[in-house]
């Protein structure tokens, strides 16, 4: 089973009270490809300008990641600088470059058309409908968006949840998306916008999932030090789909198997700056992490 | 198995986004008693003043409730008056009258003190000091405490620590305590300060609960509304050592069901204002959730 993403791939300059990284490879496209490239085959598109270094190029390609679809364009990369506070699920924005990202036309290659699993990682959500477009027999179609999107271009927004099976957005998101204050609320009125299956991120407290006849909470990995939260939200999506398109499971037990491979990723994603970690994960860690998480949530045997 | 609690009982005025209420009876062991009686017999130690009302004891009364621990002083009734936020996690305290609280001197009859569990509720950890002082042969002591003796009585909350197996405090207090942003370097400091046993509430967020060689945690019941999160975490307390002492399983999925059942009767708390959910609750309704809780956990079978 085969996974398409589109999304960012980024040069992120990163400030959190355990230190700083300038420059680092990121995106949302990023994130989520790597993450996945540990379950299933997984193919890109996205942009990038003429800095792009090869050994980015390379690292994607050790990982199996497919870059036919990954355009380079005069220009610069898509640049983001933020900083954390001391409580690290509150981030500034310090810089945001769109660069080659603004002039964006995503062409999704004749054979990724048909990608059993479709991530729409964050962009503009016309661009997320322009890639739909283009797409044809996809088994299971997610996306993702962010606060910028749903409060100036709401109307897009919609119409893409009219498109999708699966929404992944973090707490707030869903708050503002559905100007609802409580979450389950939040969620009954989001699967309302066209959506059969929401994924709710909670950072360090975990995720929510919500269909028409199922909820299922889940806490996340507790970790002794979250060095850097970049990146946890895509790598989550990455899991979650990767381990949908290894196993091709999506009864509810599948479903929340992948929430959980994709709470591991994202618990590994966040223990240093970037993809640094994921870089040098194994699928055997991948494995053993799951077992633990598991072990530490069980009540029901 | 018998339960023994020590702490408030009191007039509560709130204001929460859904209402508000004035001169509820509340209180740390009002709250922990009333849950906790759902599952085992259950004795108090407080005082209230002149102007508590019949009603009020007779309630108790009709849960099983053993009140010759609780004494009558001359005065008012502790009160407190607090306002919670949109963000029903803040609340302000808006007023706090100790009254007769202020010369407590809990005496704990004869027959109470060797209690098989014994919750020290959220009081002055000098008075909690001189309940555990007349207290021999318990199987399991737990305490709860607050910020404001944190801050103001560290080395009293210290002492108190040494003294107990089992301590259920919030996050930020956690935090407080330990000197730690993180919540599980937070939980490995407090466990060196004395408690073998280590409950984290985080409201919505369900519960950390750490030993030595263990970690768990859950989320909690995802609810529609919270209508009044006051006393959630003397409820939680409350199913948690009163299924214990139904159940007489400390293994450690004893301990982890213990914890859902408080997190359990913790939802239902929050449902109404003060006590008004549990005045209605039956043990039916208690065993149905838990049962939800289950599968909605569930991704181990």
């Amino acid at each position: 089973m085969s996974i398409l993403v589109v999304g960012t791939v980024a040069f992120d300059s990163i400030e959190t009270p355990s230190g700083s990284v300038d420059r680092e490879l990121g995106g949302s496209a990023s994130y989520f490809a790597v993450a996945a490239s540990f379950f299933a085959p997984v193919r890109v598109v996205g942009v990038v300008g003429e800095d792009f270094p090869r050994e980015h190029i390379e690292f994607f390609e050790q990982r199996g990641i497919d870059l036919t679809g990954l355009q380079r364009k005069p220009g610069a990369t898509f640049y983001w600088r933020g900083r954390y506070h001391e409580d690290v699920n509150i981030r500034d924005t310090l810089d945001l470059r769109l660069n080659v990202l603004s002039e964006f036309d995503p062409i999704v290659p004749q054979p990724y058309r048909d990608a059993d699993y479709v991530f729409l990682g964050n962009i503009d959500p016309q661009m997320q409908m322009q890639v739909l477009a283009q797409l044809g027999g996809n088994r299971l179609r997610a996306c993702d968006t962010m606060d910028h999107w749903i409060q100036n271009s709401r109307g897009n927004v919609e119409r893409l949840l009219g498109s999708v099976e699966t929404l992944v957005i973090n707490d707030s998101e869903a708050r503002l998306l559905s100007g609802e204050r409580n979450i389950v609320r939040a969620a009954r009125a989001i699967l309302k916008m066209g959506p059969k299956f929401l994924l709710i991120k909670r950072g360090e407290y975990g995720v929510l999932a919500f269909s028409d006849s199922s909820v299922f909470a889940t806490p996340a990995y507790p970790l002794e030090e979250v060095f850097d939260p970049t990146g946890a939200g895509d790598s989550f999506a990455g899991g979650f789909l990767g381990q949908l398109a290894r196993s091709g499971d999506h009864t509810e037990r599948g479903l929340r198997r992948a929430i959980i491979y994709g709470s591991v990723v994202a618990s590994f994603t966040v223990e240093d700056f970037g993809l640094r970690r994921l870089k040098k994960l194994t699928g055997e860690e991948i494995e053993d992490r799951f077992r633990r998480f598991l072990a530490l949530t069980d009540f029901h045997t």
